[in-house]
C-alpha cells in the first residue's frame, strides 16, 4: 500500500490529553506538533477549538507560527446540537474558522447513546451528522468521522451503526473512524466487524482502539488486516483510562512486522528521541517497557544470553533496534556500557577508542553517576564537562564559589518574593552580589550571572531558556532527590546541564555552574585552570 | 471449559524478575507467592532451583512455610547438559530435589540457537529433552516444557520445532509451552502457527509471550482461541525488555471477554489489591494505566460523557470495574462540565443538583483556576475544600499566617541546608517557629507543623508521603508557573492538595496549608470560624 493511501492519525493533543494527570499549554502543543511532523505522521489532531480558550488560541497560533512538512493538522469537534442549523451553531463555526483543513467530527453510532446521552431521536442524529458533513463540505473542508461507541452500536443496532457510516459517507466525509471508546473489544471480534462494515457500506474505515483489555495495538493491526487504512493513536498510549493505542508501537507493527510503507522512509528512525522529547513534556515519565521506544525495550539482562548476543545479536532480539532510533543494551555487560560511552565521546570530540582505562574510569563514574539520579542522556553539556575532568585532567574553572544562600518569604497571604547572595572569587576580586527574583532559582540565576559578568562580560549574553525539574524516587516526600535540567542560550547555540541534589535550589544551583562554566568554555574564554 | 482442563501459570518471580531494576529477596518470593495462590493462580513458577542460592533457598523455606490452598508451585530449569545424562547433572538434581511436584523445562526448539547459542547438534538437544524428561518423570515429577524461540525456529524449521515438542511429550511432558521469547510476534501468525502444532502434534499446547509488540495479551488469547489451555504471564506485566504479557489482563480477558471459567469463582475480585500489593514489594510503581486494575483504568475525564454517566455507567465502561476489585472514579479537570463538577460533589458529601447557580459558579472558578495551573483531578482535598468555600459560605480556618521565611544556603560545594521560619496566630496564641530541613520544602513543612501542633495535637499525626512538581507553561524559564501536589496521611487515610505559585517554594507553601487545614477537618477539630 502506498503512503499516500494510508493515513497515520495522531490525536495525542486531543484525546490523549483526556489522561489522568496530563495538561498540555498551547507552547506545550505547538511543540508536540513539531516534532509529530518530525516523527512524520499524516494528521494531527490539535484540539477542539470553541470548547475551551486554549485550543482556540492553538489553531489560531498554529496557522501563523507552525512549518509543518509532512503533517495536516485537523480540528476535532462535534456534529451539530440537535434542533439547530449546522450553521447557526457556534461549535461549528469554531471548526469552520479554526483554519484547519480537515475537521474530525464526532458522532454517536450507538442507538442507546443517542437516546439516553444526546436525548435526541435517531433521526435527528442521522440528520446532524448529514447537515454538518455537507456544512463543512460546502465551506471546503475535507470531514472525517469518528464514529463514537461504534463496536457497542453494531452489536446492539447493526441497522443504525451502519446507517451512520452511510450517511457520512454520502454526505461527502471521507472516511468513516470506527471507534471502540469503550475499549472492551478483542481483535477477532474488531476485524470481523471491520470485514463486515467494510463489506456491507464500502466506506473507507478508520479505526481508533482503546487499552481497556489491553488489546488496543492488536486491535488496530487487526482493523488494518481487514482493511481499515487509516489508523488512529497517541504517542506512548496516552489517553483516558488505559490510554488509546500506542500511535508508533501500531505503526512500527505495520512497518517492519506487515511490510507495509505508511511512513515516510526511515522516519521511524528518529522515533525514540520523539517518543521520549514529548514525555518530557508531558512530564510523564517515559514507560521503560514500552515496545519499540522504552529504554528497556531492547535491554538483556540474563547472562545465559550475552555471549551467544555476541555471535548474533539477531538471535535474541525480534528486530535491529535502530530502525526505531534505540539501542541494544546488556545490563550485566561491562562491555556495552563501555561502548555507549566511547560512542559518545567521539561524537564530542574524544577519542577514547585507545584508552582503556580513562574508559573504564569514566563508564563507572557515568554509571554511579546515574544511580544518584543523574541523567547524561539529555544534558550533553555537562557530560561533556565530566569527560574535560577524566581526560583532560580537569574541567575548566572560571571562579571558586565561596558560598550562596537565598531566601524566599511572604507576608501573610501575599505574594513571596525571594533574595539570593552569591560570594565567589573570579580573575582577581572577591565579588560578593545580591540577585532577586519570583522564586529561589530565577534569584539564584541573577545573582550567579551578575556576579561572573564582572568579570567574564560574554555571560551577560546568556540566558535561561528552559527548567525542568523531577522529583525521583517519588514516595519518600520531601526528602527525595531532585533532578533539574536546565537550557541556556547564548543566542546562536544551546545547551543543556544537569544538577541532582536533596532539593530543587541546590540541584538547579549545580545545574547553573555548569551552564555558565560551559558557556564560557565554548567562548573560548581562558579559565583560570 | 472446566476449571481444571486450563491451567493458569504465574512467572513474575522468574522471568518477571528478568525485569531491569527487579530485584526480589526470599521473603519478597514467600509474600508474592502467597498473594498469587490468594488470587487463584493454578501455577506459580518460584525460580530456578540450583542456579542461585536465592532460589534454593526459597522452595526449602516454601516447602516449609507456604500453605497454598489453589496453587501448585513449580520449579523452573534446562535440560541436561549436552553429554551428560540427566542423573548426572547436579542442576537437574536440583531440580528434582526441590520439592516441587512441577518442574518446568525449558529447551531449544529453534535449530540455529540449538548449533549458535548450545553449540550441540540437533540430535543430542532432542536427547536432552527425551532424558530429561523421562529422568524427572521416573522421579515422580510432573513436567511442562517451555519450547524456547519456538515461533521463529517454527518459521525457520518447521520439522524441527515439531520433532522437539513431539519427543517432549512421548518422553512424558505434560504439555509443550510454545514461547515467543523475544517477543517479535503478532496476533495472526501465534493463532496459525499454535492451531497447526495441536494439529499436527496432537499435543497439550501453552503459550508465552512477550509484549515486544505490544501485542503480548493479544497474542496469549489468539493461542487459547487456537487450543492453548496452559496460559503463562506475569502480574504487572513484569519480565525483561517490554515485558511478558499481564496474567491478570490475559485472565480477566478470558473470564469477562470470552465467557471462560479458568479462575476459582470471583477470584479476580482481588485483582486490583493484589496488582498494587505486589508492585509494593518489587516496588515498581503500578501503573496508573493498567488495564483492568490501574488507578486511571475505570477514571472519566470528559466532561461530555458525564452527564451520560449520570443516566447509565455502563454507557462509558466496557465492565463493572467491581468484578476486578476496581472503582470507576470522575474527574474534575478543565474540560469538565457541570455534570462533572456535580457528579464529584456527590462523591465528596455536597448536593449541587437543586442550585444551579452554585454549580456555575463552582464551575467557572475551577476552570479559571486550571487556567492558572491548577489540577484538581488528582486533589481532591484542595478541590473538597474550594466546595466548601463556594458552598457553606467559607473554607475551614485554623490559623492565620502572619508571614513565612525560608533560607537554603551551601558554603562552597558544600551540601545546601534550609531553614525555615513561620509566624502565625492560632487558639489565641502567637506563635513564631523555625523549622530546618534539607530543602526549603522540606524546612516549611516542619516549621508549620511545629508551630500548628501547639494548638492542635492532631497535627503531630499528619505526614506528608509523596511531592511532585511540575512546571508549567515550559519555555519560560524560571519565570514559569509552578505546581505541586503533596500527598498526606494521618496513617488512616490519605489527601492530596495542590498549589500554584511562581516558583515551587510559593507552591508547596500553599499546598501543604491545604494539606494541614483539611487534615484537622478531617479530624473534625473546630475551626476558629
Amino acid at each position: 500500500m502506498a503512503r499516500a493511501d494510508f493515513h497515520v492519525y495522531d490525536t495525542t493533543m486531543r484525546d490523549g490529553a483526556q489522561q489522568e494527570g496530563l495538561n498540555l499549554s498551547v507552547q506545550d502543543k505547538l511543540t508536540i506538533a513539531q516534532h509529530l511532523d518530525d516523527l512524520g505522521v499524516g494528521y494531527i489532531e490539535g484540539g477542539w477549538p470553541g470548547s475551551n480558550p486554549k485550543d482556540t488560541e492553538f489553531f489560531a497560533l498554529a496557522a501563523k507560527e507552525l512549518d509543518l512538512e509532512h503533517a495536516t493538522l485537523a480540528a476535532f469537534g462535534a456534529t451539530r446540537r440537535a434542533g439547530v442549523a449546522a450553521a447557526d451553531d457556534p461549535l461549528v463555526a469554531a471548526l469552520r474558522d479554526s483554519g484547519a483543513s480537515v475537521v474530525t467530527l464526532v458522532a454517536k453510532s450507538h442507538d442507546k447513546h443517542v437516546e439516553l446521552a444526546l436525548r435526541t431521536t435517531l433521526e435527528e442524529n442521522l440528520a446532524m451528522v448529514r447537515d454538518t458533513v455537507e456544512h463543512l463540505r460546502r465551506e471546503g473542508q475535507r470531514v472525517f468521522l469518528d464514529c463514537e461507541h461504534f463496536f457497542n452500536g453494531f452489536l446492539d443496532n447493526k441497522a443504525y451503526a451502519l446507517e451512520v457510516v452511510r450517511t457520512a459517507i454520502e454526505a461527502g466525509a471521507e472516511v468513516a473512524v470506527l471507534c471502540d471508546t469503550n475499549g472492551g473489544m478483542l481483535p477477532h471480534w474488531v476485524g470481523d466487524i471491520v470485514a463486515e462494515v467494510k463489506e456491507t457500506t464500502g466506506a473507507r474505515l478508520g479505526i481508533h482502539a482503546h487499552n481497556d483489555t489491553g488489546c488496543a495495538v492488536a486491535n488496530s493491526l487487526a482493523a488494518v488486516r481487514a482493511g481499515a487504512t487509516h489508523l488512529q493513536g497517541c504517542i506512548n498510549g496516552y489517553g483516558e483510562r488505559t490510554g488509546n493505542a500506542d500511535l508508533i508501537t501500531s505503526v512500527a507493527n505495520l512497518e517492519f512486522k506487515l511490510g507495509m510503507s505508511v511512513m515516510p522512509e526511515g522516519a521511524l528512525r528518529d522515533a525514540t528521541r520523539i517518543a521520549h522529547a514529548i514525555s518530557e513534556i508531558t512530564n510523564y515519565p517515559p514507560s521503560a517497557r514500552q515496545p519499540y521506544t522504552g529504554v528497556s525495550a531492547f535491554a538483556h539482562k540474563a547472562g545465559l544470553h550475552a555471549s551467544a548476543i555476541r555471535v548474533d545479536p539477531d538471535l535474541y532480539q525480534h528486530m535491529d533496534p535502530a530502525l526505531v532510533g534505540n539501542d541494544m543494551r546488556l545490563l550485566v555487560s561491562e562491555m556495552a556500557g563501555r561502548a555507549t560511552i566511547e560512542l559518545k565521546g567521539r561524537e564530542l570530540g574524544f577519542d577514547l577508542s585507545g584508552d582503556a582505562e580513562t574508559l573504564s574510569r569514566v563508564t563507572d563514574r557515568v554509571k554511579r553517576m546515574e544511580q544518584e539520579g543523574y541523567t547524561f542522556e539529555a544534558a550533553d553539556a555537562s557530560f561533556e564537562l565530566l569527560l574535560m575532568e577524566e581526560v583532560e585532567g580537569g574541567r575548566p574553572s572560571y571562579f571558586d564559589i565561596e558560598s550562596w544562600r537565598v531566601i524566599a518569604e511572604s507576608a501573610g497571604a501575599g505574594e513571596a518574593l525571594a533574595e539570593a547572595t552569591v560570594k565567589l572569587r573570579a580573575g582577581g576580586h572577591r565579588l560578593a552580589v545580591i540577585g532577586e527574583g519570583n522564586g529561589p532559582v530565577n534569584a539564584l540565576d541573577h545573582a550567579l550571572r551578575q556576579a561572573i559578568e564582572q568579570v567574564y562580560p560574554d555571560v551577560a549574553r546568556f540566558h535561561l531558556t528552559d527548567f525542568r525539574v523531577r522529583i525521583l524516587d517519588q514516595g519518600h516526600g520531601t526528602d527525595a532527590i531532585t533532578r533539574v535540567l536546565i537550557d541556556t542560550t547564548d543566542g546562536v547555540a544551546t545547551w543543556v546541564t544537569v544538577g541532582v541534589g536533596a532539593n530543587m535550589v541546590e540541584a538547579s544551583w549545580k545545574a547553573l555552574v555548569d551552564a555558565v562554566t560551559y558557556g564560557l568554555r565554548r567562548h573560548e574564554v581562558a579559565p583560570l585552570r
